[in-house]
């Protein structure tokens, strides 16, 4: 494998960046792996993400950017975050989107990847499963691809490439590529909230243990509780 | 003057910034003044900033962000300021840039709006004397635009308008639309270098400097040290 290509890995501490970070180390890129420490009000993410970056012997930067100054996500400010659903109407957004959120950190990378000469960003959205947030969507990518290749003196003189490798893929799929790669899902934190075991009830755990049982794998996180489509299998 | 449009204006404390809210307020917007804390070296520009806003009674409202913590730019690190030059090459660019500033800027700033239920950002980049900086181009304020309009809640929905109303204006032509408006040049501030009295000097003075002398007005402002160009006509 080839170690001369650079990238930075938006790494969140969830189950998709962490695959991200596996596949696009089997591709033989060296990887900086880079978290955001925005005011989440849980900081396990931060502790997750840093065990994963330290699996894989990654040099592991935490940017910090306060977006409770915008406030409005449930993820951010005193909002309680709403309970889970896999039946949303298509064009439902929940409470959980930061605004701008995947805009900002992606913007913030290439302003570290310029300084250091890296010409790619991976990122672990995905469009099927992407929960409703407006940031994950494939058109979304095109245009901030274009944004970067027009505002930034590296994607003018040589071009940035912003990598979204499970954008077409369902959770099922990403979880059955990354367990062929070995990625560590022990180590990820999926859930919403902040406890050491997963709550299994908001929308993120829903999509992560339907997509688990879908891949016919037992998910090796704890939870506090598990849904009855998930104790059929593995109850 | 209807007062129902809500807009966001970047305010740097500079001479375009301070002409595009003149310009907003006159076209009948209830204006949030935005600036950014963001570790430049010299506070003075938030300080005019301020009195910019309170000058046209606006909100104003200052996000903070780090971004010494990306580096690699003379306005917020180490790195000594260049001399000025009003002859460099199309393609030069200066050593003032920091990486994806603008883009950072205009995201948080679509962050701010979308909270707010407001659709407009106003921007006082102009794309002539745009210094050499990539996110002062047109082709970038497009892609921008569909990026925001992509990716984001209220873009999809109602759509975000980036107003970049100097875009094509010399700063002649700006000095000359802000003096009509009746801006407050006398307080704003355009120099890289932090003093109570501009440069004079680099790039910022010089371009600020030769746009007051080609509209054929005194430049309010005080300064260590004129240059030739100018004290011919103003001397």
């Amino acid at each position: 494998m080839a170690q001369e290509r650079k990238g930075i890995v938006l790494m969140s501490g969830g189950l998709d960046s962490a695959t991200v970070t596996g596949l696009a180390l089997n591709d033989g890129y060296d990887l900086l792996a880079l978290s955001f420490d925005y005011g989440q009000r849980h900081k396990i993410e931060l502790e997750k993400a840093k065990k994963i970056a330290d699996h894989y012997s990654l040099q592991h930067k935490i940017f910090k950017i306060d977006l409770t100054q915008v406030g409005g996500s449930s993820l951010t400010s005193d909002v309680g975050v709403e309970q889970g659903s896999l039946n949303r109407s298509e064009n439902y957004i929940p409470n959980t989107y930061v605004p701008s959120r995947n805009i900002i950190f992606i913007t913030i990378a290439s302003s570290i990847a310029e300084v250091s000469g890296i010409q790619t960003i991976f990122i672990g959205a995905n469009a099927l499963d992407y929960s409703g947030y407006p940031d994950c969507r494939p058109e979304f990518f095109s245009a901030m691809r274009d944004t970067l290749n027009t505002g930034t003196k590296l994607g003018i003189s040589k071009g940035f490439n912003l990598e979204v490798p499970l954008q077409y893929l369902k959770k099922s799929e990403i979880i059955k590529l990354g367990m062929s790669l070995g990625v560590p899902y022990e180590l990820t934190h999926s859930c919403y909230l902040g406890g050491e075991k997963a709550c299994g009830k908001c929308d993120s755990c829903l999509l992560r243990l339907k997509g688990f049982m879908e891949a016919g794998i037992k998910d090796p996180v704890e939870y506090e509780y598990l849904p009855e489509f998930y104790i059929k299998n593995w109850g």
